[in-house]
Formats: C-alpha cells, structure tokens, sequence
C-alpha cells in the first residue's frame, strides 16, 4: 500500500461518491420545479410561454451544481493533478 | 493486499454505491413530476399537450443526473484509468 | 485473505446493497404515482385513457433508474472484470 | 478465516440485508398506492373497475422492485458464483 | 474463531435483522392501508364490500415482502447451505 | 472466546435487537389504524360493526409481522440449531 | 474476559436495550390512538361507549408489542440459557 | 479488565441509557394526548369529565412503558444476577 | 487503566447522557402541550380552569419521565452500588 | 493514561455535551410554546394575561429540564466525586 | 500522549461541539418565535405592545439555554478545573 | 505525534466544525422568520414598520448564536490557551 | 505513507466531498424558489417581470454558496499550499 | 507522520467540510426566503418595493453566516497559524 495505491483508491471512490451525492440535491430540486411547473400550466394555461422559459432557466441554475460535480468528477478521473504527481514519482 | 486488490476492490465498492445513492433522488424527483402532471391533467384536460411535453423535458432534466452516475459507474467498471496502471504495473 | 478472497468478498457485499438501496427510491417514487393516478381517475373519469397513458410512459422513466441497478448488480455477479482478473492471476 | 469463510460470511450477511433493505421501499410504496386506491373506490364508486385496474398494473411495477432484490438474495445463498469458485479451489 | 463460528455467527446475526429490518415497512404500509380502508368505508358504507376486497388484496402483496424477508430468515437458520458446507468439512 | 462464547453471545444480542426493532413498524402501524378507527366511529356510527371488524383484520394482518420477530426471537434462544452444534461439539 | 463475562456482558447489554427501544414505537402508538380517541369523543359525544371499547382493544394489540420486548428483557436476565449452560461450565 | 470491571462497567451504561431512550417514546406520547386533550374540552366543554377520564387511562397505558424501561433500570442497578455472580466469584 | 477507572469513566459519561438524553423528549411534550393549552384558551376562555388543570396534571406525567433520568443520573453519581464496590476492593 | 487522564477527559467530553445536548429539546419546545402564546394573543387580546401566565408556568416547566442538565454539567465540572477519589488517590 | 495532551485536546474538542450544537436548538426555537411575532402583529395590530413584550419574554427565555453552552464553553477554556490540576502535576 | 501536534490538529478541526455547525441552526432559524415577515408585509402593508422593526430585533438574537460560534472559533485558532501552553513547553 | 501521500489523500477525498455535500442545499433551495416562482407568475401574471426579476436575484445569492464550495475544490485541487510544501519538501 | 503532516491534513479536511456544511443551512434559508417573497409580491404587487428592500436585508443575514465559513476556510487554507508553527519547527 504505497502512495500510488493509496491515492489511487482514494480517486476512484471519491470520484463515485461526489457525483452519486451530488446527484441526489439537483434531482429532488429539479422534480419540485417541474412539478410546480405542470401545476402551474394548468391553473393558468393562457402563461404556458413565460412559465415554461422561465422553468428552463430555474432547471439550468439547478442543474449547473450536479454539473460542478460532473465536472469534479471527471477531473478526479482523468486530470488528477495527485495521481500524475505519484506515478510520476513512482516511474522515475 | 497489493496495490491491484486495493484498487480492484474500491473500485467494485464505489461502481455499485454510486448508481445505488444516484438512483434515489432521480427516482423520487421524476415521481413526484409525474405525480403532479396527473393531477393536472385531470384539473385541465384541455391542455394534456402542453403538459405532457413539459413533463418530458423535465424528466429528461431529472433524469441526466441518474445518467451522469451510470456514467460514472461504467467508466469505474470497464474503463477504469487506475485499474489499468497497476494492472499494467503488476504485469511487468 | 489474498485479492480473490478480498475482491469477492467485495463483489458479493456491493452486488446486494446495489440493488437493495436502489429499490427504495423507485418503489417509493412510483407509488407516489400510482397514488396520484388513481386520484386522478376518481376526479376526472373521462380522462383514464391520458392519464393512465401518461402513468405509464412515468413509471418506465422511474422504473429506469432501478433497471440500472439491477443491470450492475448482474454485471458484478456474473460479469466482473476485477474478479476475472484476480482469478486468471491465481489460475496462472 | 480463510476464503472459504470470509466469503461465505458476506454472503450470509448480504442475502439476509438485501431482501430486508429492499423490502421497506415497496412495502411503504404499495401501502401509499392501495391506501389511495380505497379513498378514491370511496369517492368515485362508479370508476371501482379502472381504479381496481390501474391498481394492479402499478403495485405490479412496485413489487417488481422487490421481486429484484428477492431474485439476487436467492442467487447469492444458492447461486453464488463467488462460493463456487472458492469452494472448488478449496477442493482441491 | 474458525470457519465454523464465523459462519454461525453471521447466521444468527442476519437471521434475527433480515425479519426485525423487514417488519418495519410492510407494517407501516399496512398500517396505512388499513387506516385509509376505515376511512373509505366511514365515507362511503355502501361500498364497504367493494373496499374490503381491494383491502384484502392490497394487504396480501405488502405481505408478500415481509413474508420474502421470513422465508429468508427460515433458509438462514434452518438450510442454511453455507453453514451445511463448514460443518461438513469441519466434521470430516 | 471460543465458538461457544461467539454464537452464544451473538444469539442473545440479535434476540434482544429482533424484537425490539420489530416492534417499531407494527406499535406504529396498529396505533395508526387505530387511531382512524376512532375518527371513522365518529363519523359514522351507524357503520361501527364493520369498522370495527375490518379494523380486527387489519389488526391482525399488521401484528402477524410482530409475530414473525417473536417467532424467531423464541428460535434464537431456546432452539438455536447452531448454539447446539457448537455445545455439543464443545461437550465431545 | 472468559465466556462467563463475555455472554453476561452482552446480556446485560441487551436486556436493558430491548426494552428501551421497544417502547418507543408503542408510546408512540398509544399517544396517537388516545389523543384520536379524545377527539372522536369531542367530535361525537354520544358514541363515546363504542370509540372507548374499541380504544382499550386497540391499546391492547399496541401494548402486546412492549410486552412482547419486556417478557424478551425477563427471559435475558432471569432465565436466560446461553449464562446459564456458560455458568455451569465455569462451575465445572 | 477482568469480568468484575467489564460486568459492572456494561450494567452502569446499559442502566443509563435504557432510562434516557426510554423516556422519549412516552414523553412525546403523552405529550400528544395531554394537548389533544386540552383541544378536546376547548371544543366540547360538556364532555369534561369523560375526556378527562379517557385521557388519564390513556396516560396510564403510555407511562407503563416508561415504568417497564425504569424498572429494568433498578433490577440492573440494584438486583444485578450477573453482577451478583461475578462478585461472588470474584471474593472466592 | 483498571477497574476503578474504567467503572467511574463509565459512571461519568452515562451520568451526563441520561440527562441530556432523557430531557430531549419530555421538553418537546412539555412544549406541545403547554402550545395547545393557550390555543385553547384562546378558543374557550371560559374554560380556562379546567384547561389549567388537565395541563398542569400531563405536564406532571410528562415531567415524571425527565424525573425517572434525573433519579438514575443521581443515583450513578452519588449512590453508585458498582463504584463502590470497587473503590472498596481497590482499597483494600 | 493513568486514572486520573482518563476520568478527567471523561468529564470534560461529557459536561459539555450534556449541556449542548440538553439545550436542543427545552430551547425548541420553548421555541413552540412561546410562538402558539403570541398567536393566541393576536387572536383573543382579552385574554392575554391568562395567557401570559400560563405561559410562564409552563416555560418554567420546560426551563426545568434544561436545568437538570445545567445542574449535572456544574457537579461533573466542579464537584465531581469520582475525580476527587482519583486526585486524592494520585495524590497519596 | 500523556495527561496534559489529553485532557487539552478533549477540553479543546468539546469547547467547540458544546456551543455549536447548542446553538441550533436556540437558533430555530427563536426564529420559529419571531416568525410567529411577525405573523400575529400582521395579524391583530393593535397588540404589537403586548405581543412585542411577550416575545422579548420569551426569547430570553429560549436565549438562556444557548447561554448555559455559552459559559460551559468559556469555563471549558478558560477556567478548566482539570486542566489546572494536570499542568500543575506537570509543573511540578 | 507529540502534544503539539495532537492539540493543533483538534484545534484545527474543531474551529472549522464549530462555526460550520454552528451556522446552520441560525441560518434556517433567520430564514424563516425573514419569510415571515415578507408574508405578513403582504398581508398588512400598513404596519410595515413596526414588522421590519421587530424582525430587525429578532434577527439579532439569532444571529447572537452565530456569533458566539464565531467568537470560539476566532478564540480556538488565535488565541487557544492550550496551544499557547505546549507551544511554550516545547519551545523550552 | 509519507507525508505527500497522506495529504494527496486528504485533499482528493476533501475536494469531492466538498463540491457532493455544497450542491445539496444550493439544488433544494433553488428548486424551492423556482417552484414558487412559477406558482407566483400563475397566479399574477402581469407582475411576471418583477417576480422573474427578484427570482434571478434571490438564485444568484443561492448560487453563490455553491460557488463558494466550487472555489474551495479547485483551490484544494490545483492551488493547495499544503501540497505545494510537501511536494517542495519530498522533493529536496 | 510528523506533526507537518497530520496539521497540514487536518487542514485540508477542515477547510472542505467548513464550507460545504456550512453552505447547507443558508442555502436553504436563503430559499425560503425568496420563495416567500415572490409569493408575497404575486399577493401584494403594489409593495413590491417594500418586500424587495427586506428581502435583500434578510439576505444579507443570512448570507453573513455562509461567509464566516467562507472566511474561516480561507484562514485555514492560506494564514494557519499552526501549520506556520509546525512548518517553522520543521524548517529549523
């Protein structure tokens, strides 16, 4: 269990677990806007228009956090600025 | 315990916990969507297209953060860049 | 414990909480659904064939997420490149 | 504590785990749906037919959850790739 | 602290967990069922035949998780295979 | 600490656990269903025969789950099939 | 730390645990079925005969579960065979 | 650490919290029927006396579980057998 | 690190826990209660006696609870039967 | 990590999260109490000193249960028995 | 390891724990009552007087326990009776 | 892993904790009431004032909570008598 | 494990979680507002330019708590100072 | 696992957790908060400008305690008056 072991089995279940939680804060947020949305489509049909747009902005603010965490992820995974550093050291 | 059975091992752990904990949010965010267009169609029959239609997008939404953790799993499983290095390495 | 004790072990602990986890989301969010649907055939009769139409193209999206599961925990049974591996490693 | 044990105690330990976890989310799910199906038979006793249907389709999908998890528990205790392999290596 | 303990071990543990865990869901959703089928009838007495025969059928499929989780907890204390296994080789 | 002290030490702590977490879901689930009981008498007291032979059901359907954890309760301390192979390997 | 001390300990351990968590869920129940049945009787003073019969069946089949715990924590204290059989080995 | 301590140490935890877990379930439960009863005779001041009567055996019921959990708590305090055992042991 | 360390360590911390522990429950029914009396009061000033009194006699069943830990902490810290003993075998 | 290290980081750990813990129940009911007496001022204002003075009695109430904890915190930290007979001990 | 760095790190530990988690209780038990404030002057303006001064009762009421933490916190730090004792042995 | 060591890293720890803690109870507490009094300005423009005012006054005191957070983590990491204390033994 | 391999750990665990657990409470509170933002247009429309606008001002306050988490990581992932050292120091 | 590494890695830790906890409790504040008042405009436009000028003051308060996280992460990142004592000691 050297440095490359342990920094490497820290990437891969950090990497899981930042976007497995991170996934769960966007999803429920994104199911109550949508269903707010439906609701309000039906009581006020004629706003369809300004309710749907403004749906689509609220659910891209809400989706950028799961993206910040996609996006940690994947640098976790394939730019690990720790694990070049180690097998660097350990190839030498 | 080498570095290969660490490794192998976080990574089998992380693959299934990640789609495990990713698939309660999406799953209880698309419930409750689905559970209000429902209730809004039956409020509004008159608009079943406009709301089905925004209810798909919007599931579409919800359901990218269970597809991001599918990803993330897939990735972990079968292209797997610290598994490869140490199996690499232990095959040398 | 050498990496086949230690990976299978591994295997058989996260193959089950997979789908174990990944089922309480899902069934929660589709009977949520259910619920609603049946609510909203007892209010609004003439409309059974839209929302029961739409309760299901719902449940398949919900069901989605649980598929995933399920399809992961098949492929760390039976399809597992980790323990192929530590296992051809001990056959040599 | 050898392979033979350690494996055989995970999947002791998980069988039992995966059927009891995944039994709480269609339990509370189901419960929800017929719970609604008998307040909405109340209240609209005409539609008792499509409300019985529709019922039925949807606690099909919730125990098809945990159908899931009953499967996997019955492949783990007499199914399980990963005590076959041990107890033939042991065997031997 | 052989193979021989650590599998009774594990058996004992899980057995008593699989049905204590089990028990919780399928008696809260039953326990809903049951109160929203008094409601109904309170509500609407002259389909009390009509909800009672949805009562007893919605019962019967929460039932059936808890009865998955004590057919479980019988195959792990009494054919039990991974405990057969251990005293077969401990006897030898 | 030998096999004797193991399972028999595991078997009293899972007794104890078993019934007292089993006795969550159904004390909670019964006080419910009770508890509406009550309200639908007052609603409608022309109707308390059949509410309260349906509550006696459904009473029954809930404490079955609390039967099943007494049931193995009773096996775990007085006809544990793995305490008495260890004492009676113990006794040889 | 022989057997003697090892069984009494967790049998100390457990008998005060069973009861303690085993009369949460009852308490609990209990208060909910009072306070409804206190509120029926407001509600509807002239059945208070019927809805304080069925109250006191009702509190039975809840406190039937506590009892259940305590006949558990009596049997782990004062008759418990696990001590009893690790007693009379050490008096051997 | 020899069984005195361990004993001793086990029966002054055990005796603590099992009073401190104890005490939730019927304080909130009376809780909830001592305010529901006050709501009670605030709406129907006629039935004083009967709410008030109903109220008090309920009160009694709940608080039982409290007694069982405190005299628990003395027998392990002050009637310990398994305390009583090891220091008889221990002064041979 | 020996018996009468271990057995006042034990006293301490449970002695503290009890309290806090055991107070959470009673000041949350305390609250409930004492919130619905002055909604009550509000509601029917003229029943401000009788209200007053059926509080002041649950909020002394609901103390009683909180008591029951005060009673144990006191006895653990000042009339404990475990440390005496030991003090009394170390000082011998 | 003699005696006296171990009762004395016992009582510190411990006075304080007797405290902390303590605080959350009776700052929370208090919290409910003192909210339901303003609305109930807002909405009988004849009443409000009734009001006002049941309030009072029953914060006391509550108040009381934060003190128990405040009182145990005072005797662990200043008049602790058990680290006096450790100190004196030491001392000798 | 010895005493001194024990007890400091315990005394620095629980110092921050006690007035953090004491601070939530007070935090929403007063936000709860200022909101209500809030909603019953909006309510019935003509009592801002009273209701102002109650709720300033009140808050003072539900401050006192975040003070409690507050001075266990300074006494920890500042005027820590264990500490004293074992810098003095150490001086010594 | 000396005394320095041990009480910097608990120092560090714990000033992080305490103030991230510490920050959500006044937090939601502040949020709420902030709600309120926009509901109730809604509701009774015309007293505008006197709400802004009170909410002014009731956001003090829970921010006072935060604050005390605050002051003991700026007190553990700029002025901790502990740290200050083994820092001059070992600079001796 | 030196010194670069613990911190390299540490800060790759730190760096996901910290992004996991921020976007929790960002996605819930944005979703919260959304959510009314479009109940609010449905029910005023022709204030939807002042509701949209105060909308993206409130998100933007929301979303800068995710930013602060987001700047966390990529400080503690490409401008760690206590890698920096480390690293400087290993490679001495 | 010198003193460098264990403050430097604790460090770390700390400052990801004090941010991402603490960003939990505002987050959500600050959601309600602007729910509010979006609703509180759709009801009450002609006070738009009052609501607005609250909100933004709320917010303030609220935002103040997500950044005493933000600033004590900083400290804890880039002016750490432990890690510079350590990182002296080291360098001498």
């Amino acid at each position: 269990m050297d440095n490359v072991g342990l920094i490497g089995m820290a990437s891969v279940i950090v990497a899981g677990l930042t976007i497995a939680i991170g996934s769960i804060g966007p999803a429920l947020g994104e199911g109550r806007a949508v269903a707010q949305a439906l609701s309000s489509i039906a009581q006020q049909p004629d706003e369809a228009n300004t309710i749907t747009r403004t749906l689509f902005v609220g659910l891209a603010m809400v989706e950028s956090t799961a993206i910040y965490c996609f996006v940690v992820t994947m640098i976790l995974i394939f730019g690990n600025p720790f694990w070049n550093y180690v097998v660097a050291q350990a190839g030498r």
